[in-house]
């Protein structure tokens, strides 16, 4: 296992080297937690600095307890340059910075401790890199699919009539923890903070939130404006369950859905023009296939059914229907009209055609994929069809 | 209690225009969602800029349900200084940004929105103004306490011989939903994601945390390392629960410790410590008392006890016994050594004087409190010696 990560590492950082020579960059400095651990196998207080040829330097605030070859214990980034010039390490003249993620205040200090080097934005370089899973990678996704898979298994057995589903929410976390979700999970940007994941039952899954996630709901406080807001579970919802699957540091994201009694007619339908379009998907891509051809087939099809008002909500509605998965659950590609990407093999995405219901709730399916040579392959396995309450 | 908060909202906007002109700024332009939420008492995606003089203009990307007086849909930043231009306002030519929060390339294109107005950093404004809490914020802050304690007072009773500090924590975790808590909470500053809070026993509590609480633990993976770390809950262990009180908006910091039969002599004594300490502070503390001097105490009695190896942790020690609190968990004003702070009415600080003892686990006390025109106030109140877990 350790091996194999350590390899896998090697990989990674060989690729973000040869990725900064082709950019004529002399090297990156990293200090968001994703990218440390996408690197180094560990998130640590500090930075990692690689260069674009020769061995990278791991300068560590905390934990004080990291020792190593190639680890600089600091106390401020002040103390980069020291070492640099205690070692005989040419400044880099044109330096990599996680501009799109780390602080203005942030940036400004570490061009200063660097002389003022020319920056270049190795957010997007870093993201575009962890698009295209590596092996470890890879198995981590499978792995956390499986414990999705296996979590989900136990949802319809939390249910008790008379609940909320914000009671439902509270049981379903419970099982997602006991089969090793390790709770927090990553977000790519600002003010996207929502809790394990959402569950949205009844009119709530038509309210428009502030957070750019495929559906909305109002939440239990305007200060977390989003998923479950407290409606009762009644005869003829649905209740949609979007939880994420962080049971390794990879995610996986898989919806599903549940009803109280029986749903009107239109409920089922929607859900299987999902289920049509999923299928669809899963016929035709393949690297090279476009993602915005695989938006454009779902919207083609969802016309064709009449349903266009419901598609990705009614009030407010999303513009996509996948998203890249890893790390984080926002990553590259996005699957939406305007993503300018073609399928890699070894991408990882989650597909999520859904549909709002007017007073009845959330309906569809989503899954995580991986990109393969030929096709893609369905990582999170688990029934698909409208799952009833007992 | 809308007007409450609608009331508390005009003290809140006037008081930040009043230190902006003290500053000689012209406005800000907040982002952040706690800023966004301090200021208009709801989170959206989008920006709140406030004139040192004058009223005060949303502009909101999502969602697109929101409308109102002051309210201006927008899909990109460039669209603000339309606004202005059509409305005829000023550009402010001294402009306070989050800069402190906001990314680099963020930053970059408001001071472009703007045309390059000199800037200031409203990030630092904001904390100071946040400090001091108006009177909504104290009752919300009062009102998560008391769910905090009723929290806790179930603790005991999700014990089962045969766990470990995960599933001691999984069910706790429950409880604090099912009593309300939001789940989320809110950290000042970046790699610092704990899953709402932390539950340290036996050796775990000695781990060393990149992440910058009060004590560390290993955590249950390299990608999330705070906190248990799935050690088997034995006989003479310490096991130390404290878990974020999120169950409003405003965030209260309360730690109880629970023992599995015996502890050694030296963990009671240690404990004893921390109340005592926690006393004396209560005794002293009131409006006009330096943080460093609270700190200060703390350690005289720690010294003079001989505990100081011990102190906040053992192989990696934290530096701090107290932090602010209110919508972020690590608020202004910090009880350190070198805390420039003196206490003011109406500040809201958890203390939090702990020691780490090997082997056993970690042991003290941690309440939230409120300064009174006189001294301070316990908030969170409940059972404060070690508490035997059956």
């Amino acid at each position: 296992m350790v091996d194999e990560l350590e390899q896998d590492l090697q990989i990674r950082n060989k690729n973000v080297q040869e990725a900064m020579r082709e950019l004529n960059m002399d090297g990156c400095l990293l200090s968001v937690d994703v990218h440390l651990y996408y690197l180094t196998g560990r998130v640590f207080n500090g930075y990692y600095y690689l260069p674009a040829e020769g061995a990278p330097v791991c300068f560590v605030k905390r934990p004080n307890t990291l020792s190593g070859k190639h680890i600089m214990p600091i106390q401020k980034p002040e103390q980069m340059a020291d070492y640099f010039r205690s070692e005989g390490i040419p400044f880099p003249g044109r330096l990599l910075l996680e501009t799109d993620e780390i602080t203005y205040n942030e940036c400004v200090r570490l061009q200063q401790v660097f002389l003022r080097p020319a920056i270049g934005n190795t957010t997007t370089l870093m993201r575009r890199m962890r698009e295209i899973k590596t092996p470890q990678e890879i198995n981590q996704l499978r792995l956390s699919a499986r414990h999705h898979a296996t979590a989900y298994a136990h949802i319809a057995s939390c249910y008790r009539p008379g609940m909320t589903d914000l009671d439902f929410q509270i049981e379903i976390e419970r099982i997602m923890r006991l089969n090793g979700s390790i709770g927090v999970f990553q977000v790519f940007g600002s003010n996207m903070n929502i809790f394990m994941g959402s569950v949205l039952a009844g009119s709530n899954a038509e309210a428009a939130s502030p957070f750019d996630f495929a559906l909305g709901g109002q939440g239990l406080s305007s200060f977390c404006p989003i998923g479950a807001n407290g409606t009762l579970l009644k005869e003829g919802m649905a209740v949609m369950v979007d939880m994420a699957g962080n049971f390794t540091s990879y995610l996986t994201d898989m919806t599903r859905v549940f009803a109280v009694g029986q749903l009107p007619a239109l409920a089922y339908r929607a859900h299987q023009v999902s289920l049509d379009i999923q299928a669809e998907i899963k016929q035709v891509a393949r690297p090279g296939f476009p993602c915005a051809e695989l938006y454009q087939l779902a919207l083609d099809r969802v016309e064709k059914e009449g349903l266009k008002d419901y598609f990705m909500g009614t009030v407010q509605q999303a513009k996509f229907i996948g998203h890249g998965i890893g790390l984080q659950i926002n990553e590259l590609p996005i699957i939406s009209s305007r993503s300018p990407e073609v399928l890699l093999p070894n991408m990882a995405f989650a597909l999520e055609p859904k549909f709002v219901i007017p007073a009845v709730g959330a309906v569809g399916i989503e899954n995580s994929f991986l990109v393969t040579e030929t096709g893609i392959e369905q990582l999170t396995v688990f029934e698909e069809d409208i799952i009833p309450l007992a």
